[in-house]
């Protein structure tokens, strides 16, 4: 499986990405699920992919190749005029990819599916986010939806419903993305460190921070543990129940 | 969908279930999952029942028949020597009831699944605590597995892996399940108030509380609004992140 949580911010966007891929559990592997592509000054695009590896590397590598010889092949995506277009093709992109190996043609078979979180934002409009299912179509995040989550997104969900908010700062949204990560890893052996993430200031037009956390990052293993003492302390807090009869 | 914990403690067994079943988001209702069975003093049996709600409640009602009218039909889960052949006529029960309806045969398929939770003591064994696969197979608790989730399990699993303690009393079982819970129920609508609880103290052969926790339950309240607020402590008290570059 996977776990890939985009979220916006006021102060921007925010990306991280686990690196766990399995075909059964004796068959694992780290693969980098988070992708980036810049015009530093004009455009930032993000896009983090969970489901059948076969096809997101597909999805990636044909946007990569569209992106880099544009004059080659289109439509691409460093020169879609809105980040809703650029959602539009990798959707399309997706689509393409699904159909060409499904037999069933033109519906999402789960054996080929994928998800994909697209966010960035190109100069003169604001920052967007989407969530790109299989099907190709997609919806965009608002305030009232303000975070994506992908693959084993459920273990990771009641701390960010609970702790999320749009005026956090960067460094405490990745706090709390580590402790949804932690939460899920700790869940599920299909989703592990290294974690990648990346953080976008809205009107930047450039990636702020990129980078890795390790299996022995320091902070990540203070999270890890304190999380489990913090949130024991946060139970014997709560007032005790009483049995009535 | 629903949700179900049951668990070990060295002071004995506890189970939860919620009450929400639906077929479709326009058709919900309230049904009871948990279902009980006595001989004071000389057995006490626990089942919460998940899946497809006509397979339960037929497993239920056959259960019921045999065990009310022991002299017509066996095997009884009444008469049963063990927790043990107890488990395996649940299982037998659950196969039985699946293979009528499923066009397949053999197989438990999907639209009639179920899972089931069975727990309890006979007289002169200890407290067991059993999870019935769709197929009728099952698996039994132990110090490492100390507690089985059906239906909705992953949103209130990591709290449950964190704070699950064996020497936890039954006050403070309430109060895990009841974060447990919660956090299912704020995630997803399939799971809903009311909840029933069934607690049984190791070696007593009765029941000692089963109730139902209701809607308007001021001290399930009290947990759903105080978790929240503990858990953004909690998370402040973690170490601030800061970025390395």
């Amino acid at each position: 499986m996977t776990y890939c949580v985009g979220m916006r911010l006021n102060a921007g966007l925010i990306f991280m990405s686990d690196t766990r891929t399995n075909a059964g559990v004796d068959n694992i592997s780290t693969v980098k699920k988070m992708h980036t592509w810049e015009t530093p000054g004009e455009r930032t695009i993000v896009i983090m992919t969970a489901g059948n590896l076969a096809t997101t590397q597909s999805v990636i590598s044909l946007l990569d190749e569209r992106a880099k010889a544009p004059e080659d092949r289109n439509p691409s995506i460093l020169k879609a005029p809105s980040m809703f277009q650029i959602a539009r093709e990798v959707g399309r992109t997706l689509r393409e990819v699904i159909e060409g190996n499904a037999t069933t043609g033109q519906e999402a078979d789960g054996a080929f599916g994928a998800t994909l979180i697209v966010g960035g934002q190109i100069a003169g409009a604001p920052p967007r986010l989407f969530l790109i299912y299989p099907e190709g179509n997609f919806i965009e995040a608002s305030d009232d939806t303000p975070f994506f989550q992908i693959g084993e997104a459920k273990y990771g969900k009641p701390i960010l419903v609970r702790a999320h908010d749009p005026e956090m700062s960067f460094e405490d949204a990745i706090k709390l993305l580590m402790v949804s990560f932690d939460s899920t890893i700790k869940s599920n052996l299909s989703v592990g460190l290294p974690l990648d993430y990346v953080t976008y200031n809205a009107d930047s037009l450039r990636i702020a921070h990129a980078a890795r956390v390790e299996t022995d990052d320091a902070y990540f293993q203070t999270v890890s543990s304190g999380w489990g003492e913090a949130l024991n302390v946060a139970f014997d807090q709560l007032p005790p129940f009483r049995f009535s009869g």
